[in-house]
C-alpha cells in the first residue's frame, strides 16, 4: 500500500507496520551502494550527508514515539538526539547543520545497526495497537522517511558533482533516448470557477496543506508539459542569462554574482552541453524536462516566453482531477523523462514526478492553518518565509508519496532540487 | 491640491505645475538644515545619501520627461545618469547603489542648482500641455518624489543614529506626552464577504495598486489601533526575544546573529529605554505605537498574543472606506503619536500615518497584472519577491500620498523604517 | 627648522612654538580645499577621513599634553575623545576605524574651531618652558601630524578615486613631461662590512628607529634609480600579471581575487594607460617611477628581473650619507618625478622622496627595543607584525620628516600608498 | 636509520630504498585505525584529509621521480594528478585546496592501492641506482612524507574536535601524572659572538635550513624548557586574555574576534579544563607544556612575564650543540611530556620534540638563499610571507625528521599545530 493511503483504524496498525518495513527497507535499498565516506561527506549547507538522513529519520521515530510511547525502551545512544535533531527546539540543543558533515563517527555501519535497534522497537509498538494519534506521527514519520529518501539522492548528486571524476550513483550506461522528437506544446484552458483546494478528510497530508478552503479561479490556460530542455536552449541562445529585463531584480543580482548562463549541473564540454546525473555525466536530452532551475530562471524564462507560471491555486485545480501517475524515483531512471503525447490535445503530460513545478506563490499558511501542538508542530509552520511552492513531485520522489494537494516549498534561488516548470497564461 | 488627486484633463497641465513647485519646495524644506557632509553619507547599503535622494529624484524628471519631451532640452549634466539612476537597466548603466556615499562631487550646492535646472524646464514643459501620457508621467515622478521625501528622513534617522553623538534632525525638545494613559484596546469585526481591492478609475496609483479584482474575505477582526510600546515592553519582559518557538525560523536565525533584544534605535541606558528619533535620543513613550520593528518581530508579536497579522485584502476591506486622515509628515511630528480613543468602540485609530503596518501577505502581482512598456515598468514589478506589503503610511510619509489601495514593500528583516503592526484574527 | 632638527634644551620651547605654527599651518594650507563632504567621506577601512586627521592629530596634543600639562586647560568638547582616539588602549574606548565615515558632525568648521582652541593652548603651554619629557612629546606630536598630513593626501586621492568623475585635489593642468627619456639604470656596489644602523643621539626619531646597533653588510649592490613605469610596462607585456611562478603565493591569491593587472589607480582608456592622480586623470608618465604597488607586485617584478628587493640594513647603510633632499609634498608636484641621471654613475637618484621604497624586511623590533611606558607606547610596538619596511619617503611626505632611519611600513598587499621600489642584488 | 642521517654515495640508492620502506611502513601504521570516512572529511581550510596527505605524498614520488626517471613506469591513475597537487604551478592545474574533503572517491581503499603501485615502481627505480640528484629527490620525498605524517595526525586532532562525541584516535586511557610536580624554571646563558647558522654539508635539509650564513648573537639567555600549563593557567587568571596592552594589534583583534579565552582545544567543563587531545578528552596536566597557542598568545605571554621569545638565530645557537633527542611522535605518547629536570641547572630541556617552539622571527630567506629550479623550487620559497619560524619538532614529529637548523613555519593566528613557547630575555 503506498504510505499516503487511507487506512482503516480497526486494521490501521497492521497496515502500518506493513508500510513501517516496506519504507524503512526502501531507504535501505537507496543507500545500500554508497561507501562510508560517500554517506558521512556534506557538500554544502543547504544538504546533508547521507548517513545524516539515515540517522535523523530514524532518531524522528525514537524521539516522537518510542522515548515517550513503548514502556521500558532502552535508547539506542543518548548522545544521537544531539547529533541527529535537524531543527526541533522544544526537543532541545542540537549539532549545528553546516557541521554535520563532520560528524565521521559514528560510523555509517553503526547508523545501520540503531536503524535497525529502532526498527526492532518500533515493530513492537506497532504490536501494541496504539491508539489513533499515536498511529498518526508514525505516519507523520513515514511521510518524512520519504520526504529524506528524495533529499538524500539530491544531496548525493550534490556531493558526486563536486567530485572532479564525477562518480555515478547509478549504473552510468546511458539512457535510450527517444526518437520521437519533444512533444509538441498545446495548452489546456480553464474557466472562472470558485473551486476548493487543500487536504481534507482521509489519507495522510502534511499539516501545511489545509485547511481546505475556497479560492477564485480566474480564466487560465495551463501548458501541456513542462518546458524542456530544447527550449531552455532557445532561451540560452536568445541570450536569455544575459538580459536583465527578463529578470526579478535578485534574480538578476544573483545570476550574475554566482555566473549563472545554464541550469545548475550543466557543462559545456567542447561544445557539447552535458549535464551531471545520478547516472554521471550524460549528454543534454533535448526531449527532456529542463531540471535543475531556479524560481528565478524558472520566472525570467516565463517572462521571455510573455506567459508566467501558475499559481498554486491553478496548479492544483488542474490536478485534482488527474491520474496520480508520473515517472517517480520507483522506476529507478532517476532523470526526467521526455514526456510523450497522448491521444487527447488537452491532457496534461508529466504533471506528477519528472520534475517539481515552480509555481508563483509565496510559501504562505492557508486561512485558519494553525500548527500542531508540540514539537511536531515545528515541521512546517516555521518555514513559511522567502520559498515559493513546488508541486508534482519528481523523478527522486518515491512513488505514492505525492498527492494533488502537496506542497513543496524552497527559496527561489535554490538550484540542487529537481525543479523545472510549467508554462500558464491568463485567458 | 493633494497630488494623488485626480485632475480633469483640461486644466491638469495648470494643475500639475502647481502639484510640481508644491512637492519640489516640501522637499527642499525638509532638507534645507542638512550639511553638505550629512547630504553625502551613505550610511549602509539600503540607505542612500540625502544627496542622492534630492539628485535622483531630479533625474527622475530629467530622464523620463525632458530629454525626450521638451525641444532643445540641455542635460544639466551628461554624468548624472550614471550617476543617479537608481536602477533603470533600460536607462543604461550606473553607479553602484553600495558606493552612492563616495560621491563628495558633486557637492549639495551643485545638486539644489541642478534641482532648479529641472525645475525651470519642467515648468517650461508643463507651459506646452502636453498629452495625458506625459502629464501621467509627471504625476509619477512627484509620486515618486514624495516616496523619496519620506526615505530621506528615514535615511537621515539612520545615518544621525550611527553618530556616537546622536544628533537631532529636528529640534530635539521632548513631545508633550499625554496624560491619560495608553488607549483601551478594542476589536472590530468584519463578516464575510466577496470583496474588491486594489485601484481603479480615477486619481493617482502605483502600477503594482491594480488591477481591481475581487478577494474573499473570511470572518475576522481587526484591533482598534497599533500594537503600543507598553505591549512591546511586556513582550520583552516575557522573554520574546529568547523565546525561539514565537518566531519563524528564518527570523529567528536572523535575530540571534545580530543580537536583537528590542526594536531598532532603542537603547537601554541605566535601566530607562531611550530610543533614537528624527529628535535626537528620547525617552520610550509607553503609549505611542511601536516602531521600527521588523517583519519577523512582528510575526513573532503575534503570535505570543495568540493573534496573528491581517492580510493586506483584510487591511485595505477595513480601509477602504476609512476616512483617510493621521499623523503624517506635514504634523512636523515625525514621530509616531498615541493613538486617543474616539467615540465609539468601533473605530480603528491610527489606521494612516503614525506607523506603515506590516501584513502577513507578501509582495506579489494582482491577478493580470502587467508592468508597463519602457522603463517605468521597471518601477515595481521586479522587486516582488522576498518582500511583505505594509500599509498606511507612517508619521514622516507626506500628507496625501498614501490611500486604501497604498502597497509599500520592505524584507522582512527591515528595521530602519518606520514599521510597526495592528493584530488581527479569525472569527 | 625643520621639525627633526636637533634642538637645544635651552631656546627649545621658543624653537618648538614656530616648528608647532609651521606645522600645524601646513596641515592648514594643505586641506583648505576641501568641502565638508570631501573631508567626512571615509572610502574604505584603511583610509580615514580627511576631517577625522584633522581632529585626531589635534586630540593627539589635546590628551598627551594639554589634558595634564596645562593647568586649567578646559577641554573643547568631552565627547572627542571618544570619536578621535586611534587606537590607544590605555586611554580609553573609541569609534571604531570602520565607522569613522559616519561622523557627519562635528562639521569640518567645528573641526577647524577645535584646532584652534587647541593651538591657542599648545602655545600658552611651549610659553611654561615645560620639561624636556614634554618638549620630546610636543615634537613626537609635531611628527604625528606630519604622518597624518601624507595620510591624508594618501586617503584623499583614494577617495576621490571612487568617483566616476575623478576629481582632481589639486590643479589638473598636466605636468611637463622631460624630453630626455627615462634614466638609464645603473647600480651602486657596496663592499662586505659591519655597519650600524638605526637612530641614536640628536634630533627626532621614532621609538621604533632604535636602538642603533650593529649590523652584517654581505657585499651587493643597490640600483641607481627605482624602477619606472616604462619598466613596469614590459613586465606587464611580458604576462606578469599571469604567471604564476614569479610571484608568493599569497601575493598570487590575493592578485587573482582582486583582479590585479597593473598599478592601483592604473586605467586602461582606450589602449592608452591613464593613471588616477591628485591631479586628476593623468597618463602615465613612463620615466617616473612606477608608484602604487604592493609589496606583493614588488617582489614578483624583482624575481622577473632576477634581483631582488633590498633589505632595510642595506637600504639604510646605502641611505646614511646619501643628501637628505627629494621631491617631498613641499614641492607641489604630488606626483613621483621622473629621475634625472646626474653627473657621476654611482649617486642614487631619487633616493629620499617620489616613492617609498618597499624592502624585503619584515618589520620588526630592533635588538633591544623596548616600547616607551604608557599610552605612547602603542605608537608603533604593538604593530610590528605582517608588515613590510618601505624607506626613503614619498611625494606627499612632508618635506623634513624622514631620514635615512626612518622606518614606514604596511601590509604587502597595501597599494594605496606612494609605494615603489628599487631594485638590488648580491655581489 | 634515520631519513636525515648522511648517506654515502655508493650504498646510498640501497639504504635509500630501506629508508623508503621503513618510512612509508610507518605512514601506513599511523593511519591504519582511520575509517573511510574519518579519512575523507576536511575539518577546515588549514586542515586536509587523511586519505588527501596518503594519496599527496605518493603523488610526489610518482609525479617527481616515476614519470620521468621509471622507464615504462604506468601511472596509477591520470586523473590523481590534478586531485593530488598540493600547490606546485608549474606541474599543472589542480583541485582546490578547501574542496578537499569533498572527495569520496577514490576511496581509502584504492588509495592504498594506489601507495602499492608506487611504493613497487620507486623499489624498482631505486634497484637502477640512479644518480645523485634523482637519490635527493627521493630523500626530499621521505621527508616530505614525514611532514604529512606529522600533519595526518594534526588535522585527525582537529577533525575529530569538531565532533560533539570527542572520539580518541589513539586509546584513551589517561597518561600516568607524573609525581613530581612542574619541573623549576631557571636559565641558561648566552655570551655575545659571532656564531654560524644555516645548514651545510652532509645530510638531508630543506632548502630553506640553507645557505649556511654568520651572525651576530648579543647577549642573552633562555629558559631551561617550555613554558607550562601551570604557568599559563596564571596568565589566564592575571586577565591575559582580557588585557589589550600584552597583545600586538592584530592579535588582539584576532582574540577577540574569535573569543579566545583559552588555549584551543581547552574546554572548561564543570569548572576543570580539559583539553581534546588525541587520546580523547583529558585533564589538562599542570606540569605539561602549553601546546596548541598561537603566535599572538605566546607574544602576549611573553610581554606578561616581561621576557620575549628567543630569534631563531638565539634558537638555532643554544640548539646546535644539543642532543637531537626528546619526545617524538615515536614515543606513542602523542602528547607532550612534563619536562623533568635533569642534574645541571643549565641543562635545556624539552628543546626537542614535544612542542613547536614559536620564534619571534618571521620566516624569511636566508642570505643568498635561490629557491631550486623547477617544480621543487616551490616547495618552500613562495611561502615566505606573513609567518613566524617554529623551531624543535613535536610529539607528532616522527622520530629523526627535525635538526637544529630545521625551520617549521605558520602564521601567527594557527593554533592546531603543537605549537608552544620558550622564554628568552636579553642579558
Ligand atoms: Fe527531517
Ligand atoms: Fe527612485
Ligand atoms: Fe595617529
Ligand atoms: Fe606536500
Amino acid at each position: 500500500h503506498p504510505v499516503s493511503q487511507s487506512l482503516q483504524s480497526a486494521r490501521r496498525s497492521g497496515a502500518l507496520g506493513e508500510s513501517y518495513l516496506k519504507v524503512r527497507n526502501e531507504t535501505l535499498a537507496l543507500a545500500r551502494g554508497l561507501s562510508d565516506a560517500d554517506a558521512t561527506v556534506q557538500s554544502m549547507e543547504d544538504a546533508s550527508p547521507a548517513k545524516w538522513h539515515l540517522a535523523h529519520t530514524t532518531w524522528f521515530f525514537e524521539t516522537f514515539l518510542l522515548e515517550t510511547q513503548l514502556a521500558g525502551y532502552q535508547s539506542f545512544d543518548p548522545s544521537f538526539c544531539y547529533l541527529f535533531n535537524s531543527y526541533y527546539e522544544q526537543v532541545g540543543a542540537r549539532h549545528p547543520r553546516p557541521r554535520r558533515g563532520m560528524l565521521t563517527r559514528p560510523s555509517l555501519e553503526e547508523v545501520w545497526t540503531y536503524r535497525e535497534h529502532v526498527d526492532g522497537a518500533m515493530l513492537r509498538l506497532l504490536e501494541t495497537e496504539p491508539a489513533e494519534d499515536i498511529l498518526n506521527l508514525v505516519e507523520l514519520g513515514l511521510n518524512h522517511e520519504q520526504q529524506h529518501q528524495e533529499l538524500l539522492l539530491t544531496d548525493i548528486l550534490h556531493l558526486f558533482a563536486q567530485n572532479p571524476l564525477r562518480p555515478a550513483f547509478h549504473s552510468p550506461e546511458p539512457l535510450a533516448v527517444d526518437e520521437e522528437g519533444p512533444a509538441a506544446l498545446s495548452w489546456k484552458s480553464f474557466d472562472a470557477a470558485m473551486a476548493e483546494i487543500g487536504h481534507e478528510g482521509e489519507g495522510f497530508a502534511f499539516d501545511c496543506e489545509g485547511p481546505r478552503h475556497d479560492a477564485i479561479i480566474r480564466p487560465f490556460k495551463l501548458a501541456s508539459r513542462p518546458v524542456l530542455n530544447c527550449e531552455w536552449l532557445e532561451f540560452m541562445a536568445d541570450g536569455g542569462y544575459r538580459t536583465p529585463t527578463l529578470w526579478l531584480s535578485d534574480g538578476w543580482a544573483i545570476a550574475n554574482e554566482r555566473g549563472w548562463n545554464a541550469p545548475f549541473y550543466w557543462e559545456d564540454r567542447a561544445g557539447e552541453w552535458q549535464v551531471m546525473t545520478l547516472r554521471g555525466m550524460q549528454p543534454v536530452d533535448p526531449a527532456a524536462p529542463v531540471c535543475h532551475v531556479s524560481y528565478f530562471e524558472a520566472d525570467a524564462f516565463a517572462r521571455w516566453t510573455d506567459r508566467r507560471l501558475p499559481t498554486e491555486v491553478e496548479w492544483e485545480h488542474a490536478a485534482s482531477l488527474h491520474k496520480l501517475q508520473g515517472n517517480f524515483a520507483d522506476s529507478g531512471r532517476l532523470r526526467p523523462k521526455p514526456p510523450v503525447a497522448g491521444q487527447g490535445d488537452d491532457e496534461l503530460l508529466s504533471l506528477f514526478g519528472d520534475v517539481w513545478e515552480w509555481t508563483q506563490s509565496p510559501y504562505t499558511a492557508y486561512p485558519r492553518f494553525k500548527a500542531s501542538a508540540g514539537a511536531v508542530g515545528e515541521y512546517n509552520g516555521k518555514f513559511m518565509n522567502g520559498q515559493y511552492v513546488l508541486r508534482g513531485g519528481s523523478c527522486v520522489t518515491p512513488g505514492g508519496h505525492v498527492r494533488a494537494t502537496y506542497r513543496n516549498f524552497f527559496q527561489p534561488d535554490k538550484r540542487w532540487q529537481f525543479s523545472g516548470l510549467r508554462l500558464a497564461d491568463d485567458l
